[in-house]
């Protein structure tokens, strides 16, 4: 089954809201094995609406709108609807009654324009709206459906769930289930060549989506049972595991924090950091995991060369190797771990730039894991990018570094 | 001028991501006095995205497409328009000379199907984009203007703002002139009541927009120079002042951080932050600001009481005011000041939440500043959000007490 989703509402189209209506639809729709092809805002304008819903007419089979069912003047969708499908609206005296029980109801007397609420058409059914004063439409024809919902999410909310679902259920095809891996270290169209077989099949099908904390995998199947598709699921997920391996740090919706931060919970072990470019952004992605304080004992920003060496760096050290050297990350981690009386402690230090700092150019980078088994470096160079992007990255790849180490796979020198 | 928005992406249409390119893109067209009357989210699906594009090309003058000129297979933006008009698509030798020296200035090999993000058509000019490896399109051909954008929303407003606003000018009828008047301590509703008058006006219109740290008040004006525009902004500005004061800390791209670095790097003075809930956040937002080096010299972040000890908080007052109070703020700031010598110290601690501590709820927030004329200090209560939310608010009052203390407006007990 082919769907769209048309939103009205001239706020849209001017950027007062963001049409958030429309991103749960797309989930709803996605999770019941419903195809969904276009979405599109149109303004508080007849003929517009009529254009976009006569395109969708052509092209779908079930039409899902939100929006332009209030009373007033610029509220069009009813009237859209009718003049698509040539059906003339009429005040229906159930929902007429309905309304003016619930204004009395609120000790109100229903403003007379509000009865445009309680029409219908020969083709619609109404949908209940205990949340407010309009009634969604149910409109079937020519083997098409159209299904108008309230504007305020509150309200289409519960109407999606309680009368909008059910009625759908003849068409829901199969059930969907996804799953995402989490990437970290290798770029986007990497890992969309390593994985080239699979992006090429259908059911599941295979994605790779670029965000800002790493490539995302996403893999989708359809099948007749939820239990079915997350078999499928499985199944890819085993063999994109054998591509990719270690380069997967995550499913949904972890983050590199929350998996590091559930291994030092599980394992009763603590962190702490030391921090020169990255200012503070490294223990502050570390604590915005929920429940963090069971492993995180704190941070140092040494941000300046005075509070660097009060902070404990040795003179002869910052003279001879610089505030950015890999030397120093490994004091940085060591000093985190003692002074802050922790099983692990990062250092990290580097270039934020955008001007070079002890003649290494922006995105120079050295980190450092000091823990009972001792110590692992790595250091880079060359990252671009602006001054918040080298601090994110790097803060990660001390994460990811941390993460390596407690898997077993970077060991201790 | 007509203008079209086409968002293209699977992953807006699986809800998995919401299209806030749209929002941002219709905020700055009605801005621009550009008459938007269609929004259309599509999946990367040549035929649809074709289908979409055609039926844009039939109805506006100017279609904005955001997305799909990734380098993989599933990104057909690029592929879309040349369809839609006809013309072959060649890799230019300068853009895939610069796409080259990108990957090499990051110690990488460009992989091979990059290289189409280095094509072009004959009706197409490239469009810079310093932030990554996709170049937009400029596309002019009978009367119509495409222009295609990356979906990375960092990478887009940047090429929006640099690269086609100034194109766009001589079809905005007239020179715009706009500034963003920043706003903090106020709510958006608040804020709009109190500018009621500018609302309803035309010329210079007045919008306001809520962010994440700020509610911005965007005042644009047209007219046939961009001096007349700008004279007309400054005096709405200018009236704007009156009625919000010192709650507007910054202009156009300013922030808290940079605001309030700017007036310690005018004065020559220096600081420095003691942190607990905010977990590195505040230092973090300090040294997001290039130069930050000149006037920021450290942190220090206790997340655990044993920490926070061994930082110098006094046993008695952990034991008798607890680590979240203001006293502790008070001592925290001094601590900051004092150990890491700097002209100011910032002590911030809180309950970031979701669970309370010691009692006290999540949202609980104390703050104090210790300079050279003595301790200011704040505190709130009762915020809700989520845990990052927490984190972010509370760092962004600990920079607009610091603001308004060094404005003399909140003055040392």
């Amino acid at each position: 089954m082919r769907a769209e989703i048309i939103s009205c509402g001239t706020e849209l189209l001017l950027g007062q809201i963001t049409d958030t209506n429309a991103t749960y639809l797309a989930q709803n729709l996605s999770g019941l094995g419903i195809d969904l092809y276009f979405v599109s805002q149109v303004g508080d304008n007849l003929e517009r609406i009529v254009e976009t819903l006569r395109r969708a007419w052509e092209r779908s089979e079930l039409i899902i709108m939100t929006g332009g069912l209030g009373p007033t003047e610029d509220d069009l969708t009813r009237e859209a609807i009718s003049t698509l499908l040539g059906e003339r609206m009429q005040v229906d005296p159930t929902l007429e009654a309905e309304l003016r029980a619930w204004f009395a109801a609120r000790g109100v007397q229903m403003p007379e324009r509000n009865v445009k609420q309680a029409t219908l058409i020969p083709s619609a059914r109404p949908l209940p709206n205990p949340l407010g004063t309009a009634p969604g439409w149910w409109v079937e024809k020519e083997g098409r459906i159209i299904v108008a919902m309230p504007g305020v999410p509150r309200e289409m909310y519960r109407m999606w769930e309680a009368e909008v679902i059910p009625r759908l259920s003849p068409y829901t095809g199969g059930l969907i289930f996804t799953r995402i891996l989490r990437v970290t270290g290798l770029g986007e169209s990497t890992v969309e060549q390593r994985l080239e077989a699979f992006i090429h099949a259908s059911n599941p099908t295979v994605a790779t989506y670029a965000k800002s904390d790493a490539v995302d995998v996403r893999v989708t199947a359809k099948a007749s049972s939820r239990e079915e598709a997350e078999r499928l699921v499985s199944e890819t997920e085993a063999r994109i595991r054998e591509v990719l391996g270690d380069y997967i740090f995550g499913v949904d919706k972890e983050t590199l924090p929350s998996v590091v931060g559930t291994m030092l919970a599980q394992r009763g072990q603590t962190l702490a950091v030391m921090e020169s470019f990255t200012g503070g952004l490294l223990s502050s992605l570390i604590t915005d995991v929920p429940g963090s304080s069971r492993y995180f004992r704190g941070g140092l920003v040494a941000y300046s060369r005075a509070v660097a060496l009060e902070m404990g760096l040795p003179t002869e050290l910052v003279e001879e190797a610089g505030l950015v050297s890999e030397e120093t990350a490994r004091v940085m981690a060591q000093l985190a771990r003692q002074r802050l009386g922790a099983d692990y402690g990062i250092g990290i230090t580097g270039v934020a730039g955008p001007e070079p700092f002890e003649q290494k150019p922006a995105g120079t980078l050295a980190l450092a894991i000091a823990g009972p088994a001792g110590l692992v470096t790595s250091s880079g160079s060359g990252w671009r990018g602006s001054r918040e992007d080298q601090k994110y990255r790097s803060a990660l790849a001390a994460l990811n570094l941390l993460r390596l180490h407690l898997l077993g796979i970077k060991k201790a020198q």
